[in-house]
């Protein structure tokens, strides 16, 4: 995921969104659902019930981790533009089908192609040490010897507006900003390059995104502007961005030299993955969305970003099959594709699906922060919405109360919740999820069983409720077009 | 440090030297020293808590820490036949002699020089998935193009018994073997290069030395057994190790390209660096010797391993001589050379000292597990040896009953300690010690200011009493030659 572009989009979406969206209440406002309604609502718990007790303790129990395990281990990472990526999307499509998913296909998506290439990074001056780093997405290479330059440090773009072109020019510049939060730290991973390139740096060195480190670097995308030049840039471990900045800081003259075959190859096509429990009622409208991105960064094996969030997603709904419960509007497991450079799979299929959206999408829901022990939902909507969502919460016992986050859900389906569609993510003991984002230590190693059937339940309990009930998620749309 | 290789050497003589101990009682048992030698000791308390309150809160409050730091900053990582190592002893000898260190001074040791060079795995089949690693010091290299190899993965050496010559012919064995503890997992690191060469395997990667990974590998030594032929051999990552058991086990055919430009050059002259503080009735003999290593690994800047030990000794040895406090025996801080290459700097240092050790030396003091918050010490000796530590450790309040560890004390000094000598080690909270070990993460972010005072305060307390004591240590030493 990479919540931090998205947070900082959504912030400026919800501006303009915000009068459409109607009043903002507390979050425990009395709500007014009518007494039918509720009701309805309450007579959803034996069915709640027992979707729980078969999927955490039934005939589901493990299935969730089974399917995870072997999908990781099968494909390991999967970047886009990878053929191991496209031969995961086809072998989902095989496993949706029989898993009895129904309407399973594929969507296109023309989507960058980025390889990293060989690369490797060490200081030279005053001390030989290695550098252990990751390119970052989209960043292009350095010539094939690498490039040897000085380096300046600094803890932020503040610090750096004292230093002059002159200062700058030829020079490696690390940043090394504080961990605040993906979000704030993150701008430093997306602007550095182009904010040192404005002065004439040749490459930037930026301080992994991570509140924790065991000498780990993390990759993830960078932005380069449009007007200035494109130089390598590459995610350095805390500990050596912090020792270069120390050192540079007491006037240690330093030289890196930096090797990156890094490449930007033409867009490509991949495909975002499809399959479906087609309702009762409804079949291509009002539909939920469950989701999460099938592509991962090109280390580890994306177990936790995002191919948990993909197999409770498409879980939840073979699980509701299985068990012959068949809502009234259809609920659609869609994993992503290229989410991991810059949301580009479900942009194309937001654009494929923007002329009826309205009446196409009810909620969208995604989990794209770890599928660790579950703490409940987070969930955006209008105040009706709201309402709803703070009632089917109660059905699902041994959960938080659900948490109002104020358009801010989700990843990929950051663009539809900001415009005012209901959206919904998952909650979760997700405390340490950056010690391993975007490393190679993003494996299966910390997915935990009963974990996922607890995620895998939750997800299929609510989307089975919502897909259910006799009324649609009101909704207030900002269309399309008005964010432009 | 590398307790592993030591254990079992220990074990072995320990074996050997067990009946020249005497009796190994339990330790809670009484101790029946005289009272005039009770009271003496008891008279420490002023002294030893001054020394505590000095460190700690006084005017040496957080120094220890500031010179570990600027230390690991100035030189990086510091391994044995690289210039940084030998830049950070003539260092450590200019700054010992401007804290005042008496008879400052290196004694050359002729050390093995290992060089990394560039290195890097892949699996290329069945998917692509870089390998993090780090060769295993001592290993040899690949031919220049790397080499490209069928997989064989297993837990364990009982495990590869079944296979025959004509499986493992022209593999690359991956021993994946699970964390029980750093002696018994550390076989593997140093027994697999063999085992596998024994049956025709091409190279081994062995699964890192640690109970937890963020996909960091970690280096050490390896040992090739003098009748087969040496080949290639590295670290790789716990997540890496795992996926590749799991999908071996499972019949997916596997193939890594491994490159290792590792050479084994020419021994090279280092130095083992010493200063003291010279005892005012006994100068060079009945020395009491506090210790660490001034070497690491080429990755972090071996910040606990172990210039946090070399610091301590150091320290503690300074601040003593700035209180004015001169004990009856000289304290000898030493800061060991190659010590990760298999302790070669103190196996030339105690040939060197071999003919009159047994009046030289009093008790060895040696850090090498850490230097994080410390609950007491560990320590080693004989039964009248035992009941003057526990006399001495009730001076030292606020720590734990110090340890009897049945002569298993220390890795630099851990062949002394095994022949008889008395030792002791800092015991700390370093529950999470290997985490770090032998990686890119071992550098001064581990280190608390506050921790470091109470372990020179622990240290410098302790050393100082046993120095000045109106006895010697007792001792029964089995002489050099006859462990051989």
């Amino acid at each position: 995921m990479m919540r931090g572009v998205q947070v900082s989009l959504l912030i400026a979406i919800f501006a303009i969104v915000l009068p459409a969206l109607g009043p903002v209440a507390a979050q425990d406002e009395q709500c007014e659902l009518s007494r039918n309604l509720r009701r309805e609502i309450q007579r959803y718990q034996p069915v709640v019930d027992s979707i729980f007790e078969r999927i955490v303790s039934g005939e589901f129990a493990g299935k969730t981790y089974e399917s995870l395990l072997d999908f990781t281990d099968r494909f390991g990472p999967r970047i886009t533009g990878s053929k191991q990526l496209e031969d995961a999307i086809d072998y989902a499509v095989q496993e949706m089908i029989n898993d009895g998913l129904e309407n399973v296909h594929t969507e296109d998506a023309l989507v960058p192609h980025w390889e990293r290439g060989r690369e490797w990074a060490q200081l030279v001056e005053p001390f030989r040490k290695n550098l252990p780093m990751l390119g970052l997405g989209r960043a292009v290479g350095t010539p094939a010897e690498g490039l040897m330059a000085e380096v300046i440090a600094v803890e932020s773009f503040e610090e750096f507006e004292s230093f002059t072109p002159e200062q700058v020019q030829g020079k490696i510049v690390v940043f090394a900003p504080a961990w605040v939060g993906y979000g704030p730290t993150g701008r430093y991973r997306h602007e550095s390059a182009s904010v040192a390139a404005r002065k004439g740096a040749v490459a930037v060195l930026v301080r992994s995104m991570t509140p924790f480190s065991i000498g780990t670097p993390h990759t993830g995308t960078l932005r380069y502007d449009p007007d200035v030049r494109r130089i390598p840039a590459a995610a350095i471990t805390v500990e050596d961005a912090m020792l270069l900045l120390r050192k540079f800081r007491r006037g240690d003259r330093m030289v890196v030299h930096l090797k990156m075959d890094a490449v930007n190859l033409e867009p490509t096509i991949s495909r975002n993955t499809i399959g479906e429990l087609q309702g009762t009622t409804f079949r291509n409208t009002s539909v939920v969305v469950v989701s999460g991105h099938m592509d991962s960064w090109d280390v580890g094996t994306g177990a936790a970003d995002d191919a948990g969030g993909v197999l409770i997603s498409w879980k939840a709904v073979a699980f509701l099959k299985a068990m012959g419960l068949r809502p009234r509007r259809t609920i659609r497991a869609i994993g992503w594709t290229a989410e991991e450079q810059g949301l580009e799979g479900v942009s194309v299929y937001e654009r494929q699906h923007a002329a009826d959206e309205k009446e196409e999408f009810n909620v969208f829901f995604e989990s794209d922060s770890g599928t660790f022990e579950p703490t409940g939902l987070d969930f955006s909507g209008n105040q009706a919405a709201r309402c709803i969502f703070v009632e089917i919460s109660k059905l699902m016992r041994g959960f938080e109360q659900f948490t109002y986050t104020d358009g801010v859900v989700g990843s990929d389906i950051g663009n539809w919740v900001g415009r005012g569609f209901p959206g919904v993510s998952l909650r979760n003991k997700n405390e340490n999820y950056f010690w391993y984002h975007h490393t190679e230590g993003d494996t299966i190693e910390l997915e935990d069983p009963k974990a996922l059937d607890k995620s895998t339940a939750l997800w299929a309990a609510t989307a089975y409720v919502i897909a259910d009930l006799s009324i649609d998620i009101p909704k207030d749309i900002v269309s399309y077009g008005s964010e432009e």
